[in-house]
């Protein structure tokens, strides 16, 4: 058994999807799919999630041919999570129409013996005690620990999603759970606020508008890229996500400048997914794509 | 009588605002000010307004000790441009209690004989007609021209807005005005439609998110400068636009690396702008305050 480098912990669920550019049903989905293949394409990532006997073969042949390992992909009695949501006029708006937590709802992650050593592990969106509960299945402390969160699990309990943060490397969120977070409209402040909770970068998500790295001494803003056909913006955040911790886990690295880097190549993927409906585009881009937005990026804030 | 070389079509106004931080009555407000305050620091400017014989003259003796060139502000019978407006808990939102347009209201600019063979100009939010009437009575074409506008216009006769783009060289707007311009969410999309129209440019400002510059062949993006403390932002979008007309007016250029430099400029006094009430800061601030903030950027967005 090998260790993967980065570990992934997060759902796996079936996503009924409805754009104004087509519809999807039964589609691979999930925080966790999506990250670990945002991940895959610079380390090799491994999740801990679980899923119902429903779950299609194909979706598991397919993460397997994407060479992410499923050893800590539990699956168990009943339905897998499922998600109906559509879009319509302005993009940027995700509205539910479904959720069901089936299997999720139960989930107890166990992180397999061969992931304990892993050193670069990320916290995807899940109840904070679930998140801390993994971490301390670890070996040994990770050299990086990503954590995300949801305005959920803020509204139902601060002080838990805060032990998270303050046992993490980078506490990633969206601006509107930040605000939340700490009951202000301003993201310099809040970005303040979660390194004084002892993370050692605050790396907040604006959507469209990109994201903000902040460190003790230093701010980073990253812009988004500006997509004219935007086709399916379903799992943006988590592919950011994932393709930043498999780039750090691919750099070996959690310095600044590595981190700034990885925003960059993780606002790349993150834009592909977007253009695409459902994983259709993280399933068939190349590392030759992805370093050509890179370079576009980088035109794109030279001055 | 000296031409200046930024010539600013305005209003100048009456302010009292009221934020968190504290409140001001009778301030010296208006896009005219404000934009001539910040373009003042890289180029002489003069602007084209009307006030009422209720103007104050501490406000015209400021205005001239910044050397504000004043001979196209008519001062008429009858009372100033109002504005009265507050800020709650988001800073972001400016709620307007009461505008009394006063003068303002029969505005017929002339534009003074040594103004008009100035080689920038900014034709600032006012009508469409206005703004076509003061570009008619140049000698010559400017070397460039920069347009805003507003969404009461867009309401009001989106074709003459349009004509007006179609006559600029940089044609700026906000993200929601882009957004009604031409009935899209995706402001990709919006900036290739004011293109099409014409200008070279299309500069879309999204307050704290920054700013886009759309030209033929690029993309340039420009982040807002996270401030922690926003003390009254009345006046950002002005500051921007005047900073941005000065510094390419002092540059004597309007080459696309010339713009992107300016944007950084213009969001440097814009974020010293909102850090002080009213005009406090564009009255205080140095050349050197700016050029600190201007390297601060510039870290901001390396990578």
């Amino acid at each position: 058994l090998i260790v993967p480098k980065t570990i992934i912990l997060g759902a796996v669920a079936l996503d009924n999807i409805k754009t104004p550019f087509g519809e999807v049903k039964d589609a691979l989905g999930g925080s966790a799919a999506y990250a670990s293949l945002a991940a895959s394409f610079f380390s090799e990532a491994g999740i801990v999630a679980v899923v119902g006997k429903d779950f299609p073969q194909k979706h598991i042949d397919f993460l397997k041919k994407k060479k992410i390992d499923l050893n800590g992909l539990s699956v168990v009695e009943g339905k897998t999570f499922r998600w109906e949501g559509f879009y319509e006029y302005d993009m940027n708006q995700a509205h539910t129409k479904d959720t069901q937590l089936n299997v999720f709802s139960e989930f107890d992650p166990e992180v397999p013996e061969e992931y304990r050593k892993a050193d670069f592990l990320y916290l995807g969106n899940i109840t904070p005690d679930l998140q801390l509960k993994v971490l301390d299945q670890m070996d040994k402390r990770p050299k990086l620990v990503l954590s995300d969160t949801m305005d959920y699990w803020i509204k139902e309990d601060k002080g838990k999603v805060k032990e998270v943060i303050d046992r993490v490397d980078i506490a990633l969120m969206n601006d509107g759970e930040a605000r939340m977070l700490f009951d202000t409209p301003n993201l310099a402040q809040a970005g303040r606020k979660i390194l004084e909770l002892n993370s050692k970068y605050a790396l907040i998500k604006k959507g469209e508008h990109g994201s903000l790295l902040f460190s003790e001494n230093s701010i980073f803003a990253a812009p988004g890229y500006p997509l004219e056909t935007v086709v399916d913006p379903t799992g943006a955040g988590d592919s950011f996500a994932g393709a930043l911790i498999g780039y750090l886990a691919q750099q070996d690295s959690v310095s600044e400048n590595v981190v700034r880097r990885g925003m960059i190549y993780a606002s790349s993927i993150a834009s592909f997914n977007a253009e695409g409906f459902s994983i259709q585009n993280l399933a068939s881009i190349t590392r030759e794509d992805i370093e050509q937005r890179y370079e576009a990026y980088k035109k794109m804030i030279t001055f």
